[in-house]
């Protein structure tokens, strides 16, 4: 019997964010995979750390997937799609831990695209997202009624930014980090200031929560932060 | 000392997609509130009952807050808020189920709005939303890299649809209901049939994923359903 690999949504980071379903699959899971930096530091792992601390399954196997900024991820996501399938065929079940939800944004769907095009059996548990996360704890709705909500990443072009930040009720700008100035401006150019709310690393113990107009016009911004935007200032007005 | 009310994302429906931050708090809270229709059934009741079955607290209160379509909602979330108020004052804590995430298109913000005004304390739970379980039943990622990805509710005119739809990588339509024909009909004109797939009742036992172009043109859907769009047929692609 093949074993099933399952992108497991693990939550935005405060470690009961996670499913009661992820949580379930994550104990009984032979193998573990997820992403890691190149010296082997992984925040998914990190995450789901205090969920394995009383489990006695001593022979998991953890496989850290590591990816190195600037250089090629396909050829890391295919050696890692054949390392997984061969846990797979042996019948071992795979839990492949994912910040977040594996479907928005996440890399988890880079190995999904292989390991089912391969025809091994995979199943996706969604989790909460970084966006419902930070809205959360802002105290800021998303979206309401008739709204249109567009999530908009950080490196497109600043036309591009000013059309689609122009065309919606409400957003959500993520992937900021060295393109934060660049957004600042378009939403200043907008009269959107005072309407944005910045937040960054969402429920972590790092969070920090700042109104967007006293942050420097040049600052830079992590990788986990992200912008919301509602034309109503509130989404239930 | 006043208690806490929280806005509790229960997840999109199967039970084990709440997060364990929720159920450990809806295990606790004296009072329960959760949207009914008139006859005060309540989905979000529903998607709990197996988490409270072994619960011996047999004096929790339970409010329906019962919402009649057609009518003016406000006076209902006054009503209910004020309720929810006494409760806290008195030092109990509030859970108030949302179905979802609470801030993505929920009734919770109207209470949210209330209660934070009225200066009581409010905490929002975030959850697995909709759109996630949606994209993991059907094996469709949302949006990678640096796609824009739009929430477009279908009760909007043909005209906008189309303004939205023909300026996105990826897209989610919500609110179907009686507005599928002409949401149906845009995304034909724009050439994107094959690249939508249809999906109602995401998670629940009555689950049914169709593809688009399967559909009868002048087809009606539930309000639990949603169309999934991405220009690329596959996200990772």
């Amino acid at each position: 019997m093949a074993g099933t690999a399952y992108g497991l949504g693990i939550g935005p980071g405060e470690p009961d964010l996670i499913t009661l379903k992820a949580y379930n699959i994550l104990q009984k899971a032979d193998v573990i995979a997820y992403p890691a930096l190149e010296d082997g530091a992984s925040l998914a792992r990190q995450i789901i750390a205090p969920h394995l601390a009383g489990n006695s399954q001593n022979d998991r196997i953890e496989i850290a997937i590591r990816i190195t900024m600037g250089e090629p991820a396909d050829p890391i996501y295919d050696q890692a799609a054949l390392e997984i399938g061969e846990h797979l065929k042996a019948g071992k079940s795979v839990a492949v831990l994912c910040e977040g939800d594996p479907f928005f944004y996440g890399s988890f769907m880079y190995l999904f695209g292989r390991l089912a095009e391969a025809g091994h059996p995979v199943q996706t548990v969604p989790g909460v997202s970084s966006m419902m996360a930070c809205a959360a704890q802002l105290g800021a709705p998303l979206a309401a009624k008739n709204d249109v909500l567009q999530v908009i990443p950080g490196p497109l072009s600043e036309d591009r930014l000013r059309a689609q930040l122009g065309n919606t009720d409400a957003a959500a700008i993520i992937k900021l980090g060295r393109h934060f100035p660049k957004v600042r401006k378009v939403i200043e150019e907008l009269g959107l200031t005072d309407r944005a709310r910045y937040i960054e690393r969402a429920t972590l113990e790092t969070q920090k929560m700042i109104p967007l107009g006293d942050l420097p016009i040049d600052a830079t911004a992590p990788y986990f932060s992200m912008i919301l935007i509602h034309r109503r200032g509130d989404a239930w007005r």
